[in-house]
């Protein structure tokens, strides 16, 4: 498979999505999604391990030395009318998406998970237009198969992604989206 | 809602699981599922909140404070044939599976899967005789509307679980019973 040399294949520490407003924003949703039974979809942690823990007390631990670690999936997954939902969420500064914002191995668990059954996306957000992207495991895909260039340019989102709108409560109604990734699974499966 | 006495509402530090046997069965049974392409099911990383990192170098930062947190939700969940899978997995020494070895809010999370449409559901283990039984979402939520107890006798498992068979490869074969789980579901729908 070709894959642009963009694409990460080592693990780098990335420190630009520490207290991005996207995340914060999907936190938000996806806890509206929770309390209104709308759907149960999380954050994982972030994957460490620990070298060296310091037991206080019987209930008191703490971690001394720990790292790190690659993470092998996504940050987010949970389930929405049954189905399994897996996505990525990733801020850019630029007019387009750089690849190496986004792990090899977490390319491959998105094909994975299509190919289970599963919907797995990864949600882009354009800071300096305020604009957020839903793009399908399929469509990301393509263009990593079809293009060369180390980054996605806005213009492929636009055209194969979908626009999630800014609401007030949920801010970033993503689902709305997912329902039409279903849509589109059901009719070509029918 | 009766909850037993017996299940925990606070955190604790929880070190009897730290290496089990039966964790490890499970990853790598989770690993043959994906490398056979039959479903995408990972352990998820402890939750931990992190207070201080060092940064060594731009690419090499260590933990050096960071604290377990209480699990909002279960270790393990994934996809298999486009269904959203979501379970607890634990050990016991005892004859019957003791309630404060699950947290209150992980039922509720299980609970709020069920309703979403995914799949939840317990794995015991009784080391003892070394058999390990699932244990259904519904049938968990029955004996604890039902029962004072602060543990499940190995009996209810027996009534209402199904044993998970262990063979070679898998070792323990779940998602056998997660079929008959599904099976069960589409009955009541159709």
């Amino acid at each position: 498979m070709n894959y642009p040399n963009g694409i990460k294949k080592n693990f780098k520490i990335n420190t630009s999505n520490r207290g991005m407003k996207l995340e914060s924003d999907i936190n938000d949703t996806n806890l509206y999604y929770r309390n209104n039974n709308i759907a149960v979809i999380y954050k994982k942690p972030t994957p460490i391990t620990i070298n060296k823990v310091d037991y206080i007390a019987r209930d008191n631990a703490v971690i001394k030395e720990a790292h790190f670690i690659t993470p092998s999936t996504t940050d987010y997954n949970g389930v929405y009318k049954g189905c399994y939902i897996d996505f990525e969420a990733k801020e850019t500064r630029k007019n387009s998406f750089p690849l190496n914002n986004i792990h090899i191995h977490q390319i491959e668990h998105l094909k994975k998970i299509r190919n289970c059954g599963g919907i797995g996306f990864i949600i882009v957000r354009f800071i300096l237009d305020n604009e957020t992207y839903l793009l399908s495991i399929n469509k990301l895909e393509n263009f990593l198969n079809n293009e060369t260039r180390k980054s996605i340019p806005k213009e492929y989102f636009i055209k194969y992604g979908y626009l999630i709108k800014q609401g007030y409560n949920p801010y970033l109604d993503y689902l709305k989206i997912v329902d039409i990734l279903r849509s589109e699974i059901n009719e070509k499966t029918n």
